[in-house]
């Protein structure tokens, strides 16, 4: 018979735009191996250009990107980087977005507004994208904008360790900022051990529509550490102003967690000053020195990732890691 | 020059599955024409056959369907009827679902979950659906899961008109039968004059994991006509504990106003023996005879849906009906 | 060099839907191995769900699913089956459908009918279908309807076997029910050692239109044990008259070989009261006791699909099993 | 309000590849307007070359090629001349193949062939057609191939009026030269009023496979003059063979009639020195002077073709061309 | 009959990103009609918005985006503004790139490396655009990498107009200043009426791989006005040497003719120091204020974009623009 | 768990359609494999035939074809054969055509042209390739073409070491035959060492549009062996008086260098009687007996494909085989 057979063999290979090579780093050596060597530049009139200096083809790719300021210029670099690795027959691309870019565009909210949320899956898919690891979705409909799999983990575990280790032997609440995100509240307060839950009601005034005139806390939070959890602190107003309300209304003291640090101006200089006395995050998105203040706790989501990438490539089980959970 | 010119017409026509003819009927009507004369016939071992009586060369067709049960029968008519439209040469198709079926799979809850809104998005496109009109979606992400125009219209405007026009003279407040969906009753809040708003919120037992203890209604009721808003009512076991609730709590009595009347078993009897005093829904979900009850008040959909056709077909804009919503 | 090698491991995973899971059993079992747990729950409003109680991450799939009535939700489970698979990382998804729905529907006879058969090949494409594998489709052609691979497995031989061991010693004739189908027929006569070859032709009246006034056998049948071989029973209506024909004719037996026994009503009471001494069929679709009789030999394909999944698993050939018919 | 308005136009272009400028000539005249003026050329090592000379921009463009010897030439062309009406912004690209080429490998009658006849429809859809219109498939079932709508021209029509006018008054019968093409002798008959079907049934020797020993007549045809119908005529060894075995079994005389006239060597030698004493045949395929004889009949297929252009054009109905059939 | 029939309007609205207004805003002004009025944002992370606060269903959409510095940022709201038309339903969408941006990433010259113009062709084709309208491309084969129509307009007449009126009763020479560049060249110097042809040629020592030694010129300039044109200027490096060259070589003078004016970092100090008399531009590409001097002629490509767009809109020619050339 | 574990094999198997089979055969020894046994046919009306008697499933696929006279019919031969291989369950399918047909046309240089070489990459993935191996692009932006990789393979090496082997020990000149195509030219220099530059100039006349006067030669040339390149060798006209102006120059000798032999009549004329003393060109096409002449070189591309594959298929670097270069 004719042909030339050989044994198959698959080789993991891990790749870092220039938005976040910290926590790609990490990764890469969590994983025992190191990040592929990779020329980027930025040509004079600002167009962006990556080669890889190893030969992939075969590989079993995982493109790690953070989508931050300037996001436009990193996502850009992404789809450049897949479609670079499509084009040198890399055999099976993974984006790895710990943060979602424009996943909070998720909808029309208004006529002739884009679904930006969908246009980024499309986009990756386009590029050459087989499949995507991301962390925290703003919505868990983001799932179903991509045509393939997607593997969306979770920091809530760690996170949660972390102030179980820290506050555990307190009396603890959790408190969502926001009506519409309770349901993580409840899953934060049952990995918690079954703490009391409140939140943050804004009510509004009948006479001039849609202004806020109070953050009222629902719920018991009397001498009790609140953690105050989202899955993102942007500016920090509304996380900032649910913890004046806890602490008005009785709290020991609060402690904010959430996932994405975006901190875009003047998220530092709120939080700071901020009752708050602890604000946990992870580094999905990276944190310059300059960003950085006492309270602030940051923890890697490296050991997240890079977990979630060998059951991947070894063809394990994710949501074994969250107990199932997707 | 070589050609032949003409100037183009374009030629609108509205087909009906056989789910809930009554609707589509009624929106024909409302259009001035008539549903295309359709032959539907179901082959002995259940497989379905469609064909059009007229030609259908160039129009731009609008396909009703409601996704009631037997829904997966239904969907599949749904999808013949698209595809025999494809090939007899519609110019456009519109599929025209009023509830979207399985809308409530829009994510994956754990690992290896199917998401099957997404999928029926797929399957539509791939049948040849060039966009979707559609009432009240569960999420409103699933606007993002079709790749196409997605058209998004709220019964809400209809539903509170009967409110107000009822009760306006009462004493009123919104409540949300779940915390998750309290960001739909601040819209049915405003669209009453900005009456209060209030919730149950569940709490659950510490010591036993998810079980559902109380349901407390946050927010004051006393004295007030409460008008319970969901988007659908299934089993109606939710809403009728929600009713409840607010009886217990001192409201002065509870209307429940929601979109899409799936009302599986035991639904009428739930709401025969609860409560509320009427519940008002629309017809985006066929009610027969024997799920009708006194209490129950239908109001129609199909002026909305068939002001939504004509502003596609004659490019008006759908957003306009819902001050710039979508 | 960067990356991290392992050396590739393919796993076979064998999944079925409820239509038929007496087939799938014993598919695997033949195979050495055992059906995917998979929890599969029907809505209240008759939405599908399926989810599967192991990791799937990187596994060769097959999905077997019976397309039986009720056709529609059978379909629908199927598909969202394939959409679990994908999502959950699946790196082939083969559908195994032993008899392929709605395939009659494989043309426009007249104008403005949907072609059904194609549709289907596409929803599953859609769904993320890499492959079908199927058995004796109505029309060969039909394999070019899938925008891939399709091992189109005969149940011929499996049939003549039986028809051989039990009836080689006495004289044979191999008669088709219709002149559309003699190519069929052919072959049966080849397998059977090439015995002699009739057919019944339908005569109309000249000034009825269409209207069939009588069976005549072409082909000498007298004396002979008549083998009326179809790819299908449905209704059985036009095979049991063709009994009749041949036992006036002549012939010293009837014995009906099919490979679909779809048995819509009122097919058991026709065949039970035919001339017919025995019908042998497969279960490609299972045939629930209540539809079982004497006469009706039930062969079970379960050996040729699971050798056809052997074979695709192990990258063996398929054809090699029909001395390289397709 | 934004924008700019106008009436929309169609505009309908004819366009010809150099296989057959006859047949579009005409066709072009039938709806009183002239083929676009294209240049077509050969380079030095056979890559073809065209260029409209005039704008298409926007127009309604219908592309005639006839699929004849040298068939991958023609072939070609077609593609190439789609491709540049793509790119030249043609509105809507109808791909008007007379004869479709490769229509006879519509499936894999053994392991590894190819399924050339739905390689031809993806090649068409690739290039940028949109629709398709054929005449007389060879099996029906090629509608499905195309992703998009097909219209199905039949020439029975214009076949049998020829034959009613000439040999109307005489006894007839019609005659399927295989039992695989029974189901269109049956319409043949019909539409000459019911007269008798006859077949050709081939019988093969048992000791030898697939040896065919003779041709038998199935149904009376003596003193009839009988029609042998059949869809093409390729080297014409069939369809010569039962015309004899008409003769032989007494048969007044034999009248060929088939849509497509390949007549590849030697069918025309055969077709002269044959027993029949016309052959009707339309020109899809072009019949070069050197294949005319005395006996041969070619009726034009333009009036049908014209007639199809001109209902799509204007949103006609097709099938109302044969009462409804496709 | 069913239906209800309209006469069909187009109607075409010109939008505009925010890189470059003033084009835009000429080029609608120019095509007697205003830009689509449009919120567009940033948001705190980067993130970019838009909407258009005027319905656009059914309109023939010309999205104008300059793809200069930031560049990323103007492609992804670029790419965003489609997306949000596509969802808006408008009928056609044709984006108008004066300069394609990554058009010099045309090809690998070393392996992995992207080829970003294909990629930005593709990015558009999944957020929604139809076709391309763009100037001057970097290399021709681009009008492949759309699956589309491309619309590639040339600026060459405009700028060559300017150089006859204003030089034309001297004696001119056309220079390129690259040999790989002498076909563009060529086409100058037809369109200055057969002047001269010229061009840099640069050698290379023998002992130092690439290094360039020497600007050579070849052809005879002494004493006559050199033309100097390439598609764009970019640090203006090359083409200031080549001035330098033409100088040395005894040219009476030189003038600079470019398209594509991209004036990175230091072109603008290098042509203000350079012996070039004129250095003549258009604006497809912003030039801000601070980037302007003295001996900087910019003509407005507005006048060819909206004749293209008019074209387009009314099916008319737009190679007639450009005697046939595309 | 569930399932059935195997080790990965993969199979290299090699495929020759009919154009160049030496070609093939050479590869596939040199791979120490054998030509996959492919029965090719044509059948009476042109249409192609292939089956491969081999089972080909999860193979990983090699199909070498060379685009030559007769070209459409190779390349439709090329298409079926990647169809059969799709449809047979090949795993990868490589596409390997050493001349890319129709290159040359790579864009519209006027209107309502075709880009026929994208045309001819579209084509083949929608048969089912999965890459192309090529050799020596008409224009490296062809890469772009094709929406997957793209290995693009260099004869220069080949042919410079043979040059040098022969003449290094000569004075000798590299010299290009039109100004558009120095750059390769460049390429070849820095092969041989650094050798002196030239090119042919085409001088046009200023009366008379496009027609050309002279060949003049820029580069010092005298007394040297001057070594003429090109991409490919169709009728010879332009190289041949090349070489003419190149004697007429003062050159010692004139030696030719093309990869591709097309060698279209009057090109074996031409080259024999042309002043060079040797045509070294390679087989990428076949060069048939009757077009071999003494002063011919042919050799061989086998070994540089040869490699490519074996470095596909092993996973290596093919960009490796050219110092990285693609």
């Amino acid at each position: 018979m004719s042909g030339l057979k050989r044994t198959t063999e698959k080789n993991l290979m891990v790749f870092s735009g220039g938005a976040h090579p910290e926590l790609a780093d990490e990764v890469a050596e969590l994983l025992e191996t190191e990040l592929v060597p990779t020329e980027a530049r930025t040509f004079a009139n600002g167009e962006l250009y990556v080669r890889y200096a190893e030969s992939v083809r075969g590989c079993d790719a995982f493109v790690i990107q953070s989508h931050t300021t300037p996001i436009n210029e990193w996502i850009m670099e992404h789809l450049i980087m897949v479609d670079a690795l499509k084009r040198a027959s890399a055999k099976r691309i993974t984006v790895v977005m710990p943060f979602w870019g424009y996943s909070r565009q998720d909808k029309k909210h208004r006529g002739r507004e884009p679904i930006s949320a969908r246009l980024m899956a499309d986009l990756f898919k386009t590029a050459g994208a087989d499949r995507i690891i991301t962390v925290d979705l703003h919505a868990d409909q983001l799932q179903g904008f991509f045509d393939g799999p997607v593997d969306h983990l979770m920091a809530l575990p760690l996170l949660a360790t972390h102030i179980r280790e820290k506050y555990g032997d307190q009396s603890l609440a959790v408190v969502s900022p926001d009506a519409g995100r309770i349901k993580v509240a409840e899953k934060w307060a049952n990995a918690l051990g079954g703490v009391p839950l409140a939140f943050i009601h804004k009510t509004r005034r009948n006479d001039v529509a849609n202004e806020v005139v109070a953050n009222r806390v629902v719920g018991d939070v009397t001498g009790r550490i609140c953690v105050l959890t989202d899955d993102m602190i942007d500016t920090g107003g509304t996380i900032v102003k649910a913890a004046e309300a806890l602490v008005a209304d009785g709290a020991a003291g609060v402690v904010i967690a959430a996932t994405h640090a975006i901190l875009s101006e003047p998220a530092v200089d709120r939080l700071k000053n901020s009752s708050a006395t602890e604000i946990v995050i992870t580094n999905t998105l990276p944190v310059p020195a300059e960003k950085q203040f006492d309270k602030l706790t940051t923890l890697s989501i490296a050991p997240l990732v890079a977990r979630a990438i060998r059951e991947v490539f070894e063809d394990g089980s994710v949501t074994s890691m969250f107990d199932g959970q997707a």
